[in-house]
């Protein structure tokens, strides 16, 4: 199940071309999945709290459409892959008020240890709610 | 022939991870590319005084080690495609000091007129340089 | 009277001391300042549609508390001056949560014309609704 | 004795208005007091390993003329006060070309011990260093 995330592009996210800069699009999957996360009851602070960190190890993005300064922006979630050592989303940011969709992304992040800088697996306290939100996924998509 | 930029992590670049945030690569990205096109004697405010913008349309990035407050990093570019209607540039963004190779990349930009905002071809000034630079990227490839 | 905005911080807002770096807390100004300009019937839109600019003249803070990660900040925003030719508002910013103020600060701003870049003065259109929403602030502060 | 650092206006420095947008200058003071610094033998790197952090506590500036995309700008950082509990500085930004001046500013930062998160003394082997440049700048201004 999607997850939304509302954002207002603020005049500080234009550039000179008077569209939204295209790196601002890669800040706010930030948001998207954070708001995921959050939504199944994980949160960036309680996982570093317990010792681990989540860098990204990869980013595309496609860029359909430009935003305007002062748009209402939803950017959708939705998990692709949830595992113990990492995970995967789809964005979808699309305009509120006419629904036109402007951007497609996706990302990869790894745990890793905050102490030793390595990979690691996340604990199953974690990992059972990751587990459960894939399971979910694949079964939307399997009706 | 790969063009390099040099910059240097800001501490403002950084996160609470105390690494470079992913997304200062993505504009980073756009430092090398706008070197590649000075060293073959294209501007971006050249572009946009003939009626040009250049919108990104793709662009993806894997991140293979961390950057660190005061690295200075080397934004190496080469294009892989220059045409009338669009560019394409890969990246490798190393950390001078050892040599480190911490993020790659690739971008995809249209030509867009300042005016319709629609699709545009580049006009000959510009196209000849372009035909030219992307003819000795692939003659040094052929090598 | 006060407008407040709402924001919640990112970890892209974040730097390796881990807490918000201090030029974002700027940024958030403007955001407390179009949503008090929003509540008097007024848009950054609708001024640069009538050809007006409104550049930053001045700037200052003074930083109280640190904020963090995944905070909820209040930017309470007043006006100070509202006049035909520049703008000045008051900002504090709040964390929700445990109410600790943690930034103070002030801008200022002039109109220019966005074809001459040159200083001029608002319509009577804008100008009326500022004037009443700055008579509204001393009323109440003399009260 | 001022020192000079260099950046380059990058495209994604710009916003909609065609010009730099303000709260980059805060983040370029940064980059101005980094290397007035450095060039008396600190670095913030040396510094976090000695425990301490550096929050800033206040910051001004003046926006006089619009910087623009390309802009080749020289950030000359003056100190004003350099003690064992804080440092100020003064900062000027010119555009190289042209010798304009573009924005002034003032900033002030404590010491704080990155375990406690409590205002602290810097030690000896720092203090020494920023007296002898504070005692520089004084002298250089008497005469």
């Amino acid at each position: 199940m999607p997850v939304n995330a509302k954002i207002r592009v603020n005049f500080y996210d234009t550039d000179a071309m008077a569209v939204v800069h295209h790196a601002n699009y890669i800040r706010w999957f930030e948001i998207g999945r954070v708001e995921y996360l959050r939504s199944i009851g994980i949160t960036l602070n309680d996982l570093m709290e317990d010792g681990f960190v989540f860098p990204i190890t990869e980013i595309s993005a496609k860029f359909v459409s430009p935003g305007y300064y002062d748009d209402d922006l939803i950017i959708e979630t939705t998990a692709t892959e949830l595992t113990k050592v990492k995970m995967a989303f789809n964005y979808k940011v699309y305009r509120e008020k006419d629904g036109k969709l402007l951007v497609t992304g996706h990302s990869q992040n790894v745990y890793t240890s905050r102490e030793t800088g390595k990979i690691t697996r996340l604990t199953e306290k974690y990992h059972k709610k990751l587990e459960e939100a894939i399971k979910k996924e694949r079964d939307e998509n399997d009706v």
